[in-house]
């Protein structure tokens, strides 16, 4: 479909973060003035095999990337920016980013060689960024890492606010959201505001960060043993927390995992993680101290195999071993998809002797994103004309859509829109306005959008029943078999017990092949292919229900070949 | 480790059940008599690639077969019945269940064709079986099945109590739970109590199946168009409440799923379903009807991809199609692993227009098994001497320990036991006395215990990266190449836009086998193959970041074989 937004209408679409939570990517496009905000990753699910991330497909914007004025960054979260090596790969735009989300953007950078070439602009909540028909500036919020911003674009239709990830917290780690500012946003007016929709199905009020400190507190100072603390290692606000409870309780600090340990970098320098050096202790002084005088920090939260806290419970981590005594506190919650291997990882710890303290009734984790009345309070204060839920499915949009009409936002002035999807905005008017092409892009190992449905398919097949190799070498000039066929299986059964199986098999496929070069007309590596496939599948089947992938490797050999002592080239594929 | 039961022991132990969800299977011994209880299956996680279902090792008690007196089933749901097959396959033991349980256990059996030679025996709640030693009793329970009971094993030793699966629900859909014989049980003395774990990390009781239907009659009261409702095919209590409501509202039913089929045949049967046949209608008659006078009932509660729920809401259902108006009330709540399954149809459903309903918040759903209190309620009743925490995982079993512990039970005579391990006891005493191996059994198609640990990780590296087939022909005789290497590759990159690469590889490969043949040395098979993937590994990893298996095949001809054209037979496995 093609994309048709007129002169005096402002476009406003994403790349990603609509129908989906992750790879946030939004833009506002008045006539030749792009502004982009957020450029983020998404973690793939689990069907799709041996996907590393899932990050927006840029072409839209490659193709106007003249356009493009700057990627203007909310908060330095992955989601929101995990995907800008992988769009400075293809496109140099000026980044605006915060303090803290800027050094998080430049590790990612450095590790991708793209430091250097990159223009990179730090903001503050301050900033006014001005173009010449366009302007962006900020204003502060509140979510789990510091410095988490809204976005206020101004265009001659108007002004759209892009929410970013945000909740109320009225007493939160670190600064309160700029109640003030947001009000005068709203009082300037709003054409057109972009809202988080994570929790939009949860009514109420999310808890402040100080109920979960309070309930953090409590748990360490009653706790003689060793604490194992895990978390996310972005949730900067909540390691900030704990380093304080640390200081308050006399207990040394140990951070293990490597994103853990960059987080801790990159605050600490930035001064929202405030402790003295000698606050923290290595892995190998552990054992000079008392069980009672540490907290150990760790990644694994969310049960990731290789994460620390997984190898501290599977008793595979070189430095800790848990300990009768030790108390594991999960300061997060399971995101779906995660909860089996989070049960995995609490039960071997409980089985190893620690005490685990996990769920929601102990009020050790809050989450990031507001609920229902914060969603009220937001869309009431800054009263937009039109309303686009982003950053959720479908349903958690729907479900703001309607809490937006609840307090106000007439219904055909919300639209519920698709990555790629165009709205066209003017002061007084809003319309669909086309639609480009933003699928999932797939990235796996160095390779982007190199993986497909094929290769996905295949994976799928190999990881249910494995595959089947039949190799045979065939004369077609004298239409014999020279050898084979030989059997090769992996994921299929153990070769080494299915010795009658696969030797059935064998005499199958050999009556095939035999049937095809005796039956009087000529044959090709092609059709001996597919009738070992058609012979062996069913064979196969009705001897295992299972159906594992095959494949057939021919080597033909002709009369000149024979001399040559040279196959002919393998119509294998 | 040897099992050592004392003559004046009686030995209690799982074959499946402690440590996980699912495959129940008790034992008691006393001296030369075996009573088992249950025999169910697990469904895999997902590192289970490819796997069906998960069973019990049988192998202890094929061992000691000529001692078991029988297998006495609980209720009829599949983590207690669904290894009966699987069972007698291998033994012939007399099985005992209630009418339902029988029913659905007949069905099992048939379709493995083992119906003819079993020996079932139909028990009620009155029913006592005795043997020489000791004798089976029953209670009844609250579940979501009918006909849930706990069985009580009379040894010598004293009376050895196994809760199965129960909630103590006062206002159930069927029968309420035996308070009456409970209490008196416990009167009698209870020796060891083997309790259901499931809920024990849940504080308070269990919702009744009223206060749902209750939700649900209000729910479908107020729609005016078609009402879709899934829920699991085992839950027959929901089912018969779903047609309780159907009857009241004046809807017709349709049922959709293998399983919901079944288990509406089966329990409309035995009369736990009771409606008139025109209260039902086929798919094909659904279009005759007015959207407010049917209610679909369908399986795919837990997005299962198959299923009829999954296969309505991503368009591919043969005879329904969401039309705004509809409704769909998910009656189930997400078994740890399905909720990405669940969110992705709960999105396809809403994009599709339907108005869902799930979620806990809406009373559509309550669980089958009993929380805390109710679990207190169970051990205050039936006062055990000694207790056993069973179907849980271990920090399950662990809290339940605990549970015992604030109602009477002395911490020493709680026993958090492993699959395997047995208990024994006497009237006043308790010990461990040894383990046998009870390790899980996966089934795969027809294959039952040959997938190993070798299998799944081949099929895991070939569902992340796929796999790499090199093959060549060599001369062994005269050190030469004769043909390839000839690449082909699965689940890896897309090989069409991937010339260059291959093309590298290629080389690489021919290279080393070069080398090798040129080395002066005589070289093999067996160092070919291990030199291919030596060299192949590294440059695929360095281009791609990806790790994908190798096969290197080897086809080699030596002087003789050239003669006879006859390869050697490779050395390839």
């Amino acid at each position: 479909m093609k994309v048709n937004v007129k002169n005096n209408e402002t476009g406003v679409f994403a790349l990603g973060g609509l129908g989906e939570i992750g790879k946030n990517m939004y833009g506002v496009q008045f006539q030749d003035e792009i502004i982009l905000m957020d450029a983020g990753i998404k973690f793939p699910e689990d069907d799709l095999l041996g996907i590393d991330y899932v990050i927006p497909d840029f072409s839209y914007i490659i193709q106007n990337q003249s356009k493009i004025k700057g990627l203007f960054i909310t908060h330095g979260h992955e989601d929101h920016i995990g995907g800008i090596p992988f769009l400075l790969k293809q496109i140099n735009v000026p980044i605006y980013a915060s303090k803290l989300a800027l050094s998080l953007i430049r590790n990612k950078l450095e590790e991708h060689h793209l430091l250097r070439d990159a223009e990179l602009h730090e903001i503050n909540e301050d900033s006014v960024i001005s173009f010449r028909k366009t302007s962006v500036s900020y204003y502060r919020t509140t979510h789990s890492i510091p410095e988490a911003f809204g976005i206020v674009v101004k265009t001659p239709s108007g002004n759209i606010v892009f929410t970013g990830d945000y909740k109320f917290d009225f007493t939160p780690i670190g600064e309160t959201a700029d109640l003030h500012k947001i009000a005068r946003i709203g009082e300037e007016g709003v054409l057109l505001m972009l809202g988080d929709s994570t929790n939009s199905e949860i009514p109420g009020f999310t808890k402040s960060e100080q109920v979960v400190n309070q309930a953090i507190h409590n748990i360490i100072r009653k706790v003689d043993g060793r604490i194992i603390f895990a978390t996310f290692a972005s949730n900067v606000s909540r390691l900030s927390m704990v380093v304080e409870v640390a200081k308050k309780v006399g207990r040394k600090v140990a951070v293990f995992g490597r994103s853990m340990e960059n987080s801790f970098k990159t605050a600490r320098e930035i001064g929202y993680i405030d402790a003295p050096d000698d606050l923290f202790i290595r892995g190998n002084e552990l054992n000079q101290y008392p069980a009672s005088e540490v907290i150990i920090l760790c990644t694994g939260s969310q049960g990731e195999p290789m994460a620390a806290l997984s190898r501290i419970a599977n008793g595979t981590h070189r430095q800790i071993h848990i300990q009768p005594g030790d108390t594991v506190i999960f300061s997060s919650s399971p995101i779906p998809g995660n909860t089996t291997s989070v049960n995995r990882v609490i039960n071997l710890l409980s089985e190893a002797g620690a005490n685990v303290i996990h769920g929601k009734v102990n009020n050790i984790h809050t989450s990031g994103h507001g609920s229902q009345e914060e969603q009220k309070l937001m869309l009431r204060l800054l009263k937009p004309k039109y309303f686009m839920p982003v950053h959720g499915e479908y349903r958690m949009q729907k479900v703001q859509a309607k809490t937006a009409q609840s307090v106000g936002v007439k219904k055909e002035n919300c639209f519920i829109l698709k990555n790629g999807d165009v709205l066209a905005v003017t002061d007084h008017s809003a319309r669909f306005a086309g639609h480009f092409t933003a699928d999932d892009v797939y990235v796996d190992g160095k390779g982007i959008g190199d993986i497909g449905n094929i290769v996905l398919k295949d994976r799928k097949v190999l990881s249910q029943d494995g595959l089947v190799i039949v190799v045979s070498t065939v004369d077609f000039a004298h239409n014999t078999l020279l050898a084979g066929p030989d059997i090769l299986s992996r994921g299929f059964i153990y070769m080494r017990e299915s010795g009658d199986l696969l030797h059935h098999a064998q005499s199958v496929i050999r009556h095939e092949i035999l049937n095809q070069l005796n039956s009087g007309q000529k044959t090709n590596v092609r059709n001996l292919r597919r009738g070992i496939i058609d012979a062996l599948q069913p064979f196969l089947y009705e001897q295992t229900e299972r159906n594992p992938m095959i494949l057939p490797v021919i080597l033909g050999v002709d009369d000149k070949a024979e001399k040559s002592k040279k196959p002919v080239k393998s119509a294998n594929k």
